[in-house]
């Protein structure tokens, strides 16, 4: 059964979860065990046990009485499910900080995310490479296109010259854009966007500190 | 009105728009504009109106006939209301590929969220400084602490010391933990926890894109 045919089936809360489960498995794999059970998985991801056997059922892993999951299948089963086994080429739209530091994050190819060329308009970095991978002139996009193929854009350009470059991407053949920019952008309905803002998720843990504190004095 | 008097009035899904409002005034301003209407709003970031209207007046901004609002005031009260006007002390732990890449973005101090320490166990990045901030070894903690008083903890650590070091920064007092790993970290509930995890954005994006493809290859 491909990727593709689970899809419809799983609710986005468990594809939520599912990341979790994955890491609780690489975490007690790299300590040598090999089974995992669900009142283990719960203990550590606070997620009740019988939620746990329905999200894994989902992705038809049924575990075995007494002994439980069987850690590397699960891995293997959660890892090809997430995307993580399969390469994804991606086009990185801006070098500034966060863009370089992306680039530099050799970890994104661990799962599955292989940025292949970025671009830029500057023109010291033009023509130059980071961590290996070329810099190209975002006029450069069309060819570059023909070339690699690549169906995910990753967007970390400022915030004034966002939406045009998005607007670029999906001219030129990108289906999903992960957005780094804490600009809400405009896409076509058939464009997938992941939203990343560092500043938002800033704001919320900012909030909820606040209301902390605000609690603790009106005790 | 303080930032903890609003807190309990302001619904999740407000919060999690307000910081696109902000971005959108930010671009206007930088563009010289003075009065934004909430039907430019909708148009920038594809809320309908009226929720926007809804979403402002929770932080009492409050539209003017014709005009709109000011983009000063409304820049004013939204970076005060998300935390972003106020300086807030933190420590980052794990001084690896993101952990330095968070240090190395003066971005976030814009944002309201100062990096006085951060922490390792790396002798050869202990005792050194990264974008002139230095980090201690973790056993330095419980000092540092007392000097700087942080509430915030940056945990960029890998997997496997991820619980430990949350547990650490609990007994010695930090109340929010922004949890850049993709462990799910236990904590008491009077601890805030902000899940930032690159991977589980990655495989949601990852599972749209390929749903869209299952899509179109059934056209």
């Amino acid at each position: 059964m491909s990727a593709e045919q689970y899809t419809e089936r799983v609710p986005e809360p468990t594809l939520r979860r599912l990341p979790w489960y994955l890491s609780v498995c690489r975490l007690l794999k790299s300590k040598g065990e090999q089974f995992v059970s669900s009142t283990r998985l719960s203990k550590e991801t606070n997620i009740v046990a019988s939620q746990i056997a329905k999200d894994l059922s989902c992705v038809n892993v049924i575990g075995r009485t007494r002994v439980g999951y069987e850690i590397d299948n699960l891995l293997q089963v959660l890892e090809d499910f997430l995307g993580f086994t399969r390469m994804h080429k991606a086009f990185l739209f801006g070098t500034g900080r966060l863009g370089t530091a992306l680039l530099n994050d050799s970890g994104l190819k661990q799962f599955g995310l292989e940025v292949v060329a970025a671009f830029d308009v500057n023109h010291r970095i033009v023509g130059h490479t980071v961590s290996g991978i070329p810099v190209y002139h975002i006029s450069e996009l069309e060819k570059q296109m023909r070339r690699h193929h690549a169906k995910i854009g990753v967007l970390t350009v400022p915030i004034d010259s966002a939406q045009e470059v998005a607007d670029k991407m999906v001219v030129w053949g990108i289906k999903a854009i992960w957005n780094f920019t804490p600009l809400r952008i405009r896409v076509p309905s058939n464009i997938v966007v992941q939203n990343t803002s560092l500043y938002a998720h800033l704001s919320l843990m900012f909030n909820r500190l606040d209301g902390l504190q605000g609690e603790d004095e009106d005790k």
